[in-house]
């Protein structure tokens, strides 16, 4: 079975954990070991991951610099380059009878999209309210709550098109692990003679994995986090993990748009589109997830 | 004609030049244009970049976190995703009607390699004496002259396997423009269990670009640089441009090991082990090289 598995930010570096290089090959070690079972079980496998604390870390190293910041579309494919490197090495030295293919994703967004008016994508480190407001002013950052805490926020435009979709299914077709759409891809526009240029946001990496998995009629889509299941009435009493749903069934229910709206979303998208199943749940259950015993399922 | 094209550090950004996105963008571009006139001519290539720049800069930016510097593997990385990025994009841009990719490159080399004992390889920005022994007791750096500047110098061993061979050579073979071997790859050891792990050092991108033109049996090995041919006797008044040579006429030669040195190593163990042509020219002489009109030619 071909499995597009987009791993969460929090499943690469828990929150507040510092990000240390350390930290980050700990957290994809983890991974690994759970990414490796899924081979061992004998599906094919496309991994897609966040970057959303490691692309913040890295424009604030950038700024720190004399020779300027560098834009979010150029950290984005550093980000890329450095957690698809620790990716492809902590599972080959799992799975060394696969080849692994660590790939630069570019994705296509509208110049357009209203998201460029209104940041909403929270990257980099958390702060408190006072030292969020003032990192606002001092560096025309946007920013916003994140949970009790206030983090940066940047632009986040729905994702149209992944460029590089033809190379990964050949890579896919020579049975190849494929790690791409880092971050979300890196989000371009194309100019009036068609060619594409990078622009400064931050693709929402659930959304461009089910864009992913729709363009590569993929078999399931997986989004891994740290929570095992979507739930209605979350952080209430009455919350419940939902188990096999309908997609059609969760179009109409809000989710926050900081957590399981975009995999609900994407989820969606995805089943609409192909009529194959997209789950959501924890990382450490995805063995189980795959089989239909844990997370959240959505079905045509 | 498969090509395997390296382009030197100095091609991506001219030396002395602030390390901007845009000064390295605009170099990228310059450098597109040459690449694209390769492809237009009917040439499959596979091109390959240095970052001695770039990974120094990564590395001053780290170093100013809180969250303690990268280590060279993690740079490295970082730099591939950043460079191959903008030369996947301006490339795209000119030659729309091509398939293109990204790739993260590991390459093997061997833990007791003299040059971990030995840093020779110079990255990150020139500095005076002064600066440069303040910053190595500092930092522990190792420092050493690179022409009438100081610069920090790191390890730099022999490639010995470029891990991804198989995955380039699907795409050489469905025809994708490949970008690989970022920086000479990122530098990685064995481990007791055969698994791979990086280690701290910058492989020399010549000798890596040597070794992936052998294992993908190219047919020739093209290094552009800001130099028009190998010369003898540079910098004396008998100075003389190198146009055809033997391979093996050169061997006995003494080159500087910061500058062509590298060069006509990787040039040589080209020719040697494939009987197939080498050369080595300014970047803006690229169409003129493949044709034997310009550079150094290495012939078996």
């Amino acid at each position: 079975m071909l499995i597009v598995a987009a791993l969460g930010g929090n499943a690469l570096l828990r929150r507040g954990e510092p990000m240390t290089a350390e930290n980050q090959r700990a957290n994809v070690k983890r991974a690994a070991i759970i990414l490796a079972a899924l081979i061992a079980e004998g599906h094919s496998l496309v991994i897609t991951h966040g970057n959303g604390p490691q692309v913040g870390l890295l424009a604030l190293q950038s700024a720190s610099s004399k020779d300027g910041a560098f834009p979010l579309d150029v950290l984005g494919a550093e980000s890329a380059g450095m957690i698809g490197y620790m990716i492809e090495q902590e599972l080959a030295s799992l799975a060394s009878h696969k080849l692994f293919a660590t790939l630069l994703t570019q994705v296509k967004v509208n110049p357009r999209d209203p998201a460029f008016a209104h940041p909403t994508k929270p990257i980099g480190p958390v702060y408190d309210e006072a030292t969020a407001r003032q990192l606002a002013g001092e560096r025309g950052w946007a920013v916003a709550p994140d949970g009790d805490k206030w983090r940066r926020v940047v632009p986040s435009p729905r994702p149209l098109e992944i460029l590089e979709v033809s190379v990964i299914s050949y890579l896919v077709e020579h049975d190849v692990v494929v790690i791409c759409t880092g971050g979300g891809g890196v989000p371009v526009i194309a100019r009036k003679d068609g060619s594409m240029i990078g622009v400064e946001a931050v693709v929402d990496k659930d959304l461009a994995s089910s864009l992913l998995a729709r363009q590569l009629k993929a078999d399931m889509l997986l989004m891994l986090t740290d929570v095992d299941a979507v739930y209605v009435g979350y952080g209430t009493p009455d919350a419940r993990a939902l188990g096999k749903v309908g997609a059609t069934e969760l179009s109409g229910r809000d989710f926050p748009a900081g957590s399981m709206g975009p995999k609900v979303s994407a989820a969606i998208e995805f089943v609409e589109a192909t009529g194959n199943p997209s789950a959501i749940g924890r990382l450490e259950d995805a063995v189980e997830i795959v089989k239909g015993r844990q997370g959240t399922w959505f079905e045509a």
